[in-house]
């Protein structure tokens, strides 16, 4: 529990610590950064709210090390069912699918109850300032530990924001905190809503049948201001005024700090007429697809999906047609758990469902919503529902929040540190809004084919042609899975020249661009042929690589976690091959001293937290090794074709380690060779093979240099030769400060 | 800390909570049985000691739920390379092949440092009796929640056994508690031996070059029993005199309960003049295989191995050909860091090697000594180091310890909670005794090949030949992984009528049985032709298949926890083929009816701990669901094999689940079915295909039924039909009790 303060300084306040804002504090925990995360709760979520994790969800949580946790305990949802009214009007099954696309990604989806990421976010902040036990090679260096102790986060709950004012003339200069936030320490009566002393008894809690569920605070005489609906006093006992570089709302639908920096910031959008509601029960049934995900129109009836979850729990998504929406309000008194299990039994029918246990339930009325803007002056910042809502249905709520903070939160870091040029800043609006905006268009298009009545037949125009819905579902697992966003060439994403465009797989139906005009653009391009399947804006794709040093199978995402650094993905060709290796390792080596001797020194330095180590060979989670000194902002990995094999699939290494420049293996004088640097793409003994190099669409002669975001994008694409090393440079001089003593 | 108390009972006692221990003690822990474990020492081992895990112990790790974290943690060791000296006496590298074989198992061999393993134990044990919160349908029912406020295990540090006695009149009634036991409970000055204040001062401390690390007492005038080497007294002020049923010794190579049971219970073997030393150390070296497992014969400077560690840590092996040995103990004042670094350089040179950081050293004289007896009236037990000591070379000594009281524990427990006929106690012995057998018989072998010189040529008769080396430490690898390790037939392994003997492929060279007199048969007799890779006497193996409810893809082996019942896998064959499926679908629920109307009535139920609750989809570990009564303790499993296809691969399920007889979706009124025992032998979406039926070598026609012992091993092999259906009774009869209330 914080204590009671009255005035204050952090880097970042974090408002909010459901998905958006525990994802925030984590990339800043992991950074060192200091930062301070606030809720006006007393606890985390137990039971209801999101449950779905996306593909790329899932690969970002990874690179934190926390998917592992997520996938074991969660339900995996491999196929999906429709049902559809047969000619007799009772539904059938219509057709069984593979859920998403098999080879998008090494994950799929899942389902989880929300609260337990939430746990899991919990322990990996805590677990990124290392174990607590001193001494030996396992503690960190003395800089690292005088870090930790300074920058440690951790939620600070029943803590509400009462004011919120930003001085502009500050904006402009990085060193200011020109945001002043009042944060009143609640008490546990005044941070516990009546809604929340039984979830099961009201369902609604939360829901957007609901008012705002806002904490109700005794009047208070003096309005500081009017931003906000609580009421605010400008010296209450419990105050503390922090003053901020950074704040960033992560406070829901009803979001505080979107409503305190003003009308001009209000959501845009429509509600429909659909009231559903939702249950999480034991169900005790006959229906054959219980266990799987099913879609089911009824005749007449209204419309269902079965969520299948862990420990035995199944959600149901249920149309509730009877529920009148009338000229304003849903009459909220209709809805109840029993009320919501009779609509289901119509729309299953002939098949009995029925429960003993129900862990969850509530209703929402659909409707999509998007906020005009997502940041003021680049200081206050708006994430996750607090600027998009829309239907649950989908899955893609609590997936899109978390990535909208896990775009924003390096890049909030790393300028923090002054590592990275705050100019960079305004590449979350316009990378987020858009996507933001795609989900909105999907959700429309999806909800009303879900929630419209089946066609009879061909003639029957008001109904939905269940073909048309079917088909509109497999068609959207690119956006959906987040696999296939792309992000808009800007100073992060060096886009191609345009004789150079390759065919953009990545493109999505419902792209809606954001005008650019604050946005500075890099002065590299990017060279789209040498790697099909890198393309710049989308995320880098992960395959099966074996590590040069001991043939150990590694996903290349494993090599890239979420430490704040930019990689240099060196795909350097056939370098075992007799023919080719001589010119080859000649050219990957003259790559390896202009980076050491001429790139490098230019660029910063950083501290690794303990929690983002990036181990060879396994080795227990925060416990580091202290190096003499801090790494290069850059990491380089090498990727090479493997070619000569003997009779049992050993490649016959025709050069050592030792023989590549040292950019990659660095040396440490007391940790000796880093040997986790350089892998090989042949098959594996134990784990089939990850053909890299097919896979990435790259050439095994040519090879290709990939720049990696720190959050795993691909921001350039060009030569391992001397024509592509000014493309680097410009790259990169367009998004970090120079190498400087100020740096962090 | 255990309070100091007087006198009290336990079922079982437990001495010395290294893994062999801990493996006991988390048996003792999933099935709720009353038991202790006590340990002299102040705390778990920090450095050093053991590293390998054998494949065999990773599966059963993983049916505890603990090798994800051995696994993600470990240095994964994929090759392993032969040097040797060439024409000039220059080592280079003469092979490298994989280490193991591919296919043996979905683990192969790790390295991490015991002490985080004993972590995991702890862990496992406390989890074993699921999450402290109550209520809600997460809690326990009351019985289980009970037995875990009563039988709770944690280890009782600094309690050291000075007396024990057996009441031989009473060790044939199971109900009495015929061993008596006087602990006290020591000082941490006292449990803390001077040597262990810095492990790399002095690396020779549980060195066999060192006397015996027993805890040295105060003298005390009265001897009450001259079984062990330290001082006791009948009636300290911290003595606790404990009624044992059962008590097990694992408490190393100076056991002190192996002594108590007196000199017929000795050692037997022999000591070698090769001294061996230890370094953990983080290496600075040229040397090209530093980070694979590679064993180096030097022309005339000895022997060394590489293994390399999670951490950055790399444990060599060096021989000191230096140290004399002399007529009678090593000189130890030689032996320190320095030299057996000295001895490395040479060995290794040309390269260089040098290090920074040591975690840990000792050294050791090679030797095989294995005991006589393994348990005294069955009611006494020795386990691990404390029946069999050998050289640390091969990995084994942690496995083959931990693999004893895996056999042992399910066997104490359920004799402990009525369910298991107390005569099967005796095949302890008879399986474990014939494993040390073979271990001893293997590192003999092993030993000498490593240390011995080199041969210079064919002639070179007293060198040793560098193919015969690679060749012996390749064909050891059945043996050394212990997945192919078989037990004789006894009252637990059905063998077949000679008629009927199958290829035993998992025949061993050195295997040398144990006499069998006092060990009952079983009654039953297998067909081995219906299974060629379910072998009896052998771990029924794993392979992938996709649950019929929701098409998720689960190793066979994650539906088979440790949870102490027995299974009876139908391999039901191809029910969902239009051809045969129909009389296929009889044949399976005929078995159906018979197992639910005829054999489960008359067999004992279980109570299971919530940390043993098998749960589909997933969930939380501990997470527990009440079911309304204790399930059999035998589960029934259903594999069938998958042959229609649709154009997307996905199988046109020709049945559904509620077809088939309910013993295989077992319904509970609060909870519904279960859809967690019926799987399909078919691809999967993601994760290729487990060719199920292939692997096990099984008719996709005929099917088969194979019985499967709590512990994995193979029991019974029968037809599904009528003929099959007496062995399973006659089987199960020789080993469980009748079901009657006084089970449990």
């Amino acid at each position: 529990m914080a204590a009671t303060k009255t005035a204050s300084k952090t880097d970042v306040l974090i408002i909010g610590a459901g998905p958006a804002g525990l994802m925030l504090a984590l990339w800043l925990a992991r950074l060192g950064v200091d930062a301070r995360i606030v809720d006006k709760r007393t606890d985390k979520v137990y039971s209801g709210q999101a449950d779905g994790f996306q593909v790329r969800s899932l690969e970002i949580l990874d690179s934190f090390g926390i998917a592992d946790k997520i996938w074991n305990e969660s339900n995996h949802m491999i196929e999906v069912c429709f049902w559809n009214p047969d000619e007799s009007g009772c539904i059938r099954r219509d057709n069984r699918v593979v859920n998403g696309r098999a080879g998008l990604s090494r994950f799929h989806e899942v389902v989880l109850h929300q609260g337990r990421a939430e746990t899991f976010f919990l322990d990996a902040i805590r677990d990124s300032y290392g174990p607590s036990v001193a001494g030996g090679v396992g503690a960190t260096d003395n800089k690292t530990r005088a870090l930790v102790q300074e920058r440690r986060i951790s939620v600070e709950r029943k803590v509400m924001p009462t004011s919120l004012t930003i001085d502009e003339q500050g904006a402009g200069d990085t060193t200011a905190y020109p945001v002043t936030v009042t944060l009143r320490h609640l008490s546990e009566a005044e941070a516990t809503p009546t809604q929340m002393l039984s979830n099961v008894q009201d369902g609604l809690f939360r829901s957007n049948l609901n008012p705002p569920d806002d904490i109700t605070m005794p009047p208070r005489e003096a309005q500081a201001s009017d931003a906000g609906p609580a009421a605010t006093a400008a010296a209450a006992e419990n105050d503390e005024v922090v003053q901020c570089k950074y704040v960033v709302g992560c406070d829901g639908a009803h979001s505080w700090t979107r409503k305190a920096l003003g009308p001009e910031f209000d959501m845009v959008g429509e509600m429909t007429d659909y009231i559903w509601g939702v249950l999480d029960i034991v169900p005790i049934t006959d229906f054959p697809d219980i266990r799987n995900r099913t879609m089911i129109h009824s005749a007449s009836n209204g419309s269902l999906m079965v969520i299948p979850r862990e420990n035995r729990l199944v959600r149901l998504y249920i149309q509730l047609t009877e529920v009148s929406v009338g000229s304003g309000r849903v009459d909220r008194s209709q809805i109840k758990p029993d009320m919501i299990i009779k609509a289901a039994k119509k729309i299953m029918s002939p098949y009995n469902i029925d429960y003993h246990y129900c862990d969850w339930w509530t209703a929402y009325q659909i409707g999509q919503r998007v906020g005009n803007h997502f940041s003021k002056l680049n200081r206050v910042f708006l994430a996750g529902d607090a600027v998009h809502t829309h239907s649950p249905k989908a899955g893609q709520g609590m997936n899109v929040s978390m990535q909208d903070t896990y775009n924003l939160g390096w890049k909030l870091g790393l300028v923090c540190k002054n590592i990275l040029q705050p100019s960079v800043l305004s590449t979350y609006e316009l990378e987020r809004k858009a996507i933001a905006k795609q989900l909105i268009a999907f959700d429309h298009r999806f909800s009303r084919l879900f929630s419209g009545r089946p066609a009879k037949d061909i003639l029957d125009e008001t109904g939905v042609s269940m073909d048309e819905f079917a088909s509109a579902f497999r068609q959207s697992h690119m956006f959906t899975t987040a696999v296939g966003i792309c992000y808009q060439p800007s100073v992060l994403v060096a886009g191609p020249t345009d004789s150079d465009k390759s065919e953009a797989i990545g493109s999505i139906d419902e792209n809606e661009s954001v005008p650019q005009e604050h946005v500075p653009q890099s002065q590299a391009h990017s060279t789209s042929a040498l790697s099909t399947a890198c393309i710049v804006g989308m995320r880098f794709p992960s395959h099966q690589v074996l590590r040069h040093a001991d043939a150990r199978p590694w996903q290349l995402h494993h090599k890239m976690p979420s430490d704040g650094r930019f990689r240099l993905v060196v795909f350097g060709g056939e370098l075992s091959s007799p023919s080719t290796s001589s010119s080859q390792l000649d050219r990957v080596n003259r790559l390896g001293a202009w980076l050491a001797d001429t790139l490098l020194p230019r660029l910063p330095t950083i501290t690794l937290m303990p929690g983002t180590t990036n181990l060879h060979g396994g080795g227990r989670p925060g416990y580091s090794l202290a190096t003499q000194k801090p790494p290069s902002i850059i990491d380089v990995l090498l990727v090479y074709a493997g070619t000569l094999q003997d009779e049992e699939g050993l490649a016959t290494s025709s050069f050592d380690l030792l023989g590549l420049h040292e950019v990659y293996h660095p040396f440490d004088p007391k940790l000796g060779h880093d040997y986790d640097k350089v892998f090989v793409d042949r098959p594996s003994h134990h784990d089939g093979e990850g053909k890299a190099y097919e896979n990435y669409g790259i050439d095994r002669t040519r090879g290709a240099l990939v720049g990696v975001r720190p959050d795993g994008y691909v921001g350039l694409v060009t030569s391992l030769d001397e024509t592509g090393w000014p493309e680097v440079s410009k790259w990169l001089k367009g998004i970090l400060e120079p190498r400087a003593n100020g740096n962090e």
